[in-house]
């Protein structure tokens, strides 16, 4: 089986001028097949407000109204992924940016209202691994934004760390898959005040201990929870680290494992 | 040679949900290989006025600074290009969108300062045709934002029509290339008090007296001038119409002949 390394970034990676091309450098180096997915929140938020728009999140996952889903759209799927792939063309990585409309790449559903409206939030039901195979057999770099749509004309705002994880998922039925989730830290720690406490190798008990006893803080744990679902569902290996981590020879970073 | 159809679309089209919608129906028809280029500047426009930022047009052409790119970058590539290919893919049309610096589709450098200084305006240098020839023979539909790059990192703005031309120049070595400039009239009129009035054929010399007895306006100029280039440059057929005449059988509009 060949190789695929998915990396998923957070907004604050891509948002800043510096990061952003530290990532890029570290991107094109990867060998092999590659996809990025990025975020972008912080900046939808920052556009939003300039535009009079308030942000309203539950539980770390953006509410978003008709007014919202366009500057996600402006700013995930035009201003933060054409900057990435510009950037990338420039040191020859022939990155191409997609939405999930874009090829019917990714099909979501609009999440039902139970508790909370969440607006134009979609669920994803259906990853298109026909058209990224093609793309990828092409050498090409995929670069996804976090939306995706519902075949009926509708885009949806959909979490960048679950778009990682679907896409994993669904093309680990082709290729042996390397999912890296990369954040501002060098990996989860044991101890939140020690940026050295990284958890080398993290599984399912050692997560429900470290859960129980709060040291694993409330926005991990979605991104802990894809993570494992991920790993029961057939991908290579699974790794949450620093993007500077990126073409370090080793695992540096925390590795999910059985 | 296998026929290629290019509709270019201005802003007005797309930025309204009926004429979108007819427009998306209307393009999803046209039979074999086609691309879609698309305007948006009056949503740039009203963009940047609701971010307080202030659109400076000379000759038709947008002033563009480091924010009003950030604006288009926003508009077109995110906001505009993404509920085309929505609103396509609803309708069983593979569409993808693009910008210029997506596969490197085309490059461009950042226009010269001369009288005026345009900012980050690329005039194109480079259609990347492999690229698109590849889509095109998988059954993608590209729609293209009028973004280009200058292969550097440096996302830049270059005008719609502009864009569909030189697409049409450089693929008209591969393809019988049809052109077409849609626009809210039927055609280019002969008398711009009387909308029946469309002249079915222009030549080059019918249109130097139309343009000195002043009856061809400014904003046409432009238009027609690239209009003119593509003919002198191997594309087999442009049309100037309206874009609910796209689907029509005959050629209903301006024809540009030689």
């Amino acid at each position: 089986m060949d190789k695929l390394t998915i990396v998923k970034v957070g907004g604050k990676i891509v948002e800043e001028e510096q990061s952003l091309s530290q990532l890029i450098n570290d991107f094109k180096s990867i060998s092999g097949p590659k996809i990025l997915v990025h975020g972008g929140g912080r900046s939808a938020t920052a556009m939003a407000a300039k535009l009079g728009i308030e942000t309203q999140m539950v539980e770390g996952r953006r509410v978003t109204d008709k007014a919202m889903l366009e500057v996600v759209t402006m700013v995930y799927g035009g201003l933060v992924n054409k900057n990435i792939v510009a950037g990338l063309q420039a040191k020859g990585c022939n990155a191409a940016g997609f939405t999930g409309a874009d090829l019917s790449l990714i099909k979501a559903i609009k999440r039902p209202v139970k508790d909370v409206d969440y607006g134009f939030v979609g669920d994803v039901i259906d990853v298109n691994t026909s058209e990224l195979r093609l793309l990828i057999a092409e050498g090409v770099a995929p670069v996804i934004a976090p939306l995706t749509h519902d075949g009926k004309g509708q885009l949806l705002n959909t979490n960048a760390d679950t778009i990682a994880t679907e896409l994993a998922i669904d093309l680990a039925k082709f290729f042996a898959v390397s999912l890296v989730f990369c954040f501002e830290k060098d990996g989860v720690l044991s101890n939140p005040e020690d940026e050295k406490s990284v958890i080398h190798d993290l599984d399912k008990e050692l997560y429900s201990q470290y859960k129980s006893k709060g040291i694993i803080s409330e926005g991990m744990i979605p991104k802990l929870d894809n993570a494992f679902r991920a790993l029961n569902s057939g991908v290579y290996r699974i790794l949450i680290t620093n993007a500077r981590n990126l073409t370090k020879p080793a695992a540096v970073g925390t590795s999910i494992i059985k």
